[in-house]
This record gives structure tokens, sequence and C-alpha cells, in this order.
């Protein structure tokens, strides 16, 4: 976790930007100006909706990227988003983490993932990479770090942490989401009176156990929802050596009062995302015409997300301090 | 689940083959005989072993296919195998699923997704498509069901059950995983005494309940693995409009007989899924020489497969009897 936390003291910024493009936050005009392009190359034309996004998307999330770069530390592609659109948007997906990469970002790959150990391997090489015909591993999704689900215990992890050891990255837990109905598992009470994302907790310090970093965090974080403050507080004094990522704030409902708990002492110890609210800012920003040109309204998503960008971090500095 | 039911009946055979190819399944001379035609293509010769695989693999997949179209029911590719490859993989991944549908098998791709409602609407695309410009849905991953992650509760599934409906397909949630380690969470005791997969157990039944088909099961359906027969026999009454897939037979070490209570007294309710023993039936067949040119080893893959999902049918049939 030392790679990330090093970006974050150097931006001065614990907030990383979710890369979720839906046709809810990518301009229509924008979409709509591949059109053309993306007809002439297809086989069948029932296939342009979902190229001409999977085009759209990759240039929408390239000037967000251009806009804040430096400013954000790390960005969080949901692969989900991408998956939508078909294999087309997978390589969106990895176009994107490439291209976030090269400007300097920390890439956190949002796919959590979680199976059986044999297949919990295959998916750990979103981490390792495919060793090449040299010996060197070729990086398949450019990403620094994935999320994975907890449900299947100890062996569905292990090999994500093997990987991360490997190659310098990081992997993020499930213990408390963000959403509504996560407490019908994860706030079950057991038997011991304790919750189930406390033991979830607990397991994951011991994933981490022998992966401690410089900065005194292991290289398996947990993602704990701005949504649940007492919990998330709580849980950073049951997980003193985690690092914590925090979805939520913005658009779920979580305030920057809502996550200062999820830090440590040194105001360290967590990242906060948000997604709507940065990549979507430009739909709340009066500049906003629907006769704008793609470009006019690419050049809108840029600024406005980089005034989201700062006014989040200001947010969260101003709670941290 | 009306759909897969025919299927099996059909065929008079609950099984379903894992289509999970990997370097220990797929023949090393099937892959190197692509070497020279992919390093013509691609760019970067880093890129090389990812292409090779997957070019490869493709051609696995439909020997397998072409010996078990007819035999079996249903397949069902492990998408973790093919991002293990990258996006080039993930080609290969929708091509699997689209030829295994045009030979008329029934597709269940197990993809374990599971997120946040607004995330979960995204995956749930898997079944539900992408809106045409004309109206029609896109079928983007060609899967007549996926499975999907229960850690986030009915929110993260409402957009599957959803999607399953508007397109007459399927859903599976894990319950209780084949793996060792799966009693870590799963097998955990609530406060009120039952076990944490007995809730969800419960959940599932709850998630199905509008949906129940003429065969008198729901679209929601459940994995439970094959090594956990005692529990197996149990979650069959816990959850009687509850469709099974049952992992863990064979390599994993589940028996036809420890698969027999998961069936209901008309000996339906489940399908039973082998992946090595089936794809990987080649390497224990006595007729293999490492000499065979890769025509020669495709052809032995296609045999030993079909011969071992006979024999599978057969166990099956058995048990059942």
């Amino acid at each position: 976790m030392d790679k990330l936390i090093e970006a974050i003291n150097t931006t001065h910024n614990p907030s990383v930007v979710g890369l979720d493009p839906t046709d809810q936050v990518v301009p229509a005009q924008l979409i709509d100006s591949f059109h053309e392009e993306v007809a002439d190359q297809v086989d069948d034309p029932a296939e342009i909706p979902a190229m001409q996004r999977a085009v759209a998307y990759f240039e929408f999330n390239r000037a967000i990227i251009d806009a804040i770069a430096g400013i954000v530390p790390a960005v969080k592609p949901q692969i989900a988003m991408y998956e939508a659109l078909g294999p087309a948007g997978i390589d969106t997906y990895e176009m994107t983490c490439e291209y976030a990469q090269s400007q300097g970002l920390y890439v956190l790959g949002d796919i959590k993932r979680g199976d059986i150990g044999s297949t919990a391997a295959a998916y750990a090489r979103h981490l390792g990479g495919l060793n090449a015909q040299d010996g060197d591993a070729l990086d398949l999704w450019h990403e620094d770090a994935v999320t994975v689900n907890p449900y299947l215990g100890t062996d569905g992890i292990t090999p994500f942490v093997d990987a991360a050891k490997a190659a310098d990255k990081d992997l993020f837990v499930l213990v408390r989401t963000s959403n509504p109905s996560s407490k019908e598992i994860q706030e079950l009470e057991l038997a011991d009176g304790t919750r189930l994302y406390e033991r979830v907790a607990d397991l994951v310090e011991q994933w981490g156990a022998e992966t401690l970093g410089a900065s005194g965090y292991t290289r398996v974080g947990a993602v704990v929802g701005a949504t649940h403050p007492e919990q998330g507080k709580q849980l950073r004094e049951r997980m003193p050596r985690t690092f914590f990522l925090v979805p939520g704030y913005g658009a779920q409902g979580g305030t920057a009062q809502d996550v200062a708990g999820m830090f440590d002492a040194e105001s360290s110890g967590a990242i906060v995302n948000s997604s709507r609210g940065i990549i979507g800012a430009w739909r709340k920003n009066g500049g906003y015409d629907e006769s704008m040109s793609a470009d006019d309204v690419l050049a809108l998503v840029a600024t406005s997300a980089r005034d989201a960008a700062i006014a989040m971090r200001d947010d969260l500095e101003a709670a941290l301090a």
C-alpha cells in the first residue's frame, strides 16, 4: 500500500475518482459523434450502440484523466460499466487503466472478483500478469490494485495476496459495502455476539499480516462504505494495519464528516471514492447547453470534473484538519 | 429455469461441462501450433503468449463442444480462465458462449459477479443485453444464466432477477461453495442458531419467489457444492423451489452418491458440474503421446471428453435410480 500512500501524500489528497461511465454521465452528443465512424467499421449494424459507447467512454475517460492528473492520486474504474458493453467495453476498460497509469495515477480496478482457489489464481492475473516467453510478466490489465469479495474464504483470497506481493500491488476486500441492503448479510449477528462484517474484518487483518509495508499498512485493504460512519470508526480501531477504500461519498450520501473517523491519527489510513460527483459534475454546471458540440461538452466535462475534484479535496482536508 | 430443465430431460443427463481452459488441460502442441500465425499479427511480441492461448483455447473449446453436444444439456465457461489472458481472453469467452449456444447448449456463465444496485444493473447486461437502435436488445455475452455473489444483499441481486425475467434467462446465487475454506464465512453460526449459508438460502428462495416456472422451479438457482452432501440434502428441503448448480463433482472429490441428495423426488432439481474431469480426460487416456500433432491431440481431447461425459451421465443415472 506504500505506493498508494506516497501518491496520496504527494497530492495532499486522500481521494480517488471512480471512472464509471454510463449513458447518464457521458454526454449524448459525445456518443452520437462516433456514430458514422463506428458504422463504417462494424460487420453488423446491431453492434453499433455498444461499439459507439466503447469509443465514446474512452474519450470521456481520457478527458477526465487529463483534467484530474496531479490533483487526485488515483482512479477507480468500475469494470461492470465496461462489461455492460460486452467485449468491446472490456477493451475500453483495459485502455483506460493503461492510459491512467501513463498519466501517473494509481489504478484501482473495481472488479469485486471472488472464487475458489484454482479460479482465484486465474483472476489474480489481474495483478500478476502472464509470463511472457522471455520470463518477464506481461501486465494484462494495468491495475495497481483490485477489489475482491470474501464470501469464499481464505483460499479465494490467498492467490491475490501472493500476486500482490510478487508484483508490488494491492487488493481491497469487501468488508462493509455502502449499499442499503448490505446489512442483510454483512450485519448479521453471529453466535458469539460479533457481526459478520467484524469477523470478515478480522480475517482481512490476518490475510494482510505478512505484507506489512513501511507505511504501517499491509497490501490487503478493506472496502468500508462512507454510509456507515460509526461502524467505520470502530473498524478503524479493529483493523489498525488495514488501509480503507471508502465508497459512498457524495452521490450515495456520505459526507466528509462521515468518513473522517475512518482515517488514523495522522490523517492517513483511508482513501475516499467519488464517482458520479466528479465525472457527472458537468450536468450540474450552469455552462451546459444541449446544443453544445461534442468537443465543447467534453471540455466542460473536464473543467467540471477538475473543479469537483478540487472541491472534494478541500472538503476532506477541512474535515481532517 | 424451464429451458434448462427441458434440455436436461431431452438428454436424460443432469450434468454440465465446465469449459475452464488452462495450460494444464489445453495440450501444449495445440498452443504451440498457433505461434507463427499469432506472431505475424501482434504489434508487440510480448502479446504473443496471451493471443496464442486465446486462439488455442477457443479451438479447444470448439472441439469439446462439438464432441459433447447432444450428450450434455449445458456448458459452464468459467470467465476467470479467460480474464487470465486479458481482453483477448474475454473475446474467446464470448465466442465460446456464442458457439455453444449455436450448437444447442444452455450456456451458464460462471462469472460470480456482485456489486451495489446501480453497478449490479450494469453486470445484469450479461443477461439483458444492450438496447440496439431498433429497440431490440443486442445479446452481448450469449449466456443463458450467470452466477452471482450474495454478499451485497438484495439490491445487488434484484437487477439480475429483473433482467432474467425480461430475457427468459436464469441466475444462480452462491449459497455453499465447494472449496475448503468456504466454511470460514458460509458456515458461521448466527445468533439465532442458523448458519450463514442457511440464511442466504432463505434469501435465495425469496429472491426467486415471483419467477416460478412451469417446472416448479424459479429463475433464481443456488450454487451448492458437491463437497457438502449432508448440507446439500438439508438445503434441498429448505429451498423447495430453487434449482441447484452443484460444482465439485470429480476433481474436487464429490461423487454421484454425494450429489444424489440434492435432487428432488423426481430426480430433478439439480445439475452437476464437472470441469477438469471432462475437458482434461485426454490426459488420463492411454492414447496420448507427446509426439502427437496438434490435430491428433485435439481429436483425442474430443473423444476423451465425450467418453468422460457419457461415463458421468451413467454414473449420475445409477446414483439417481
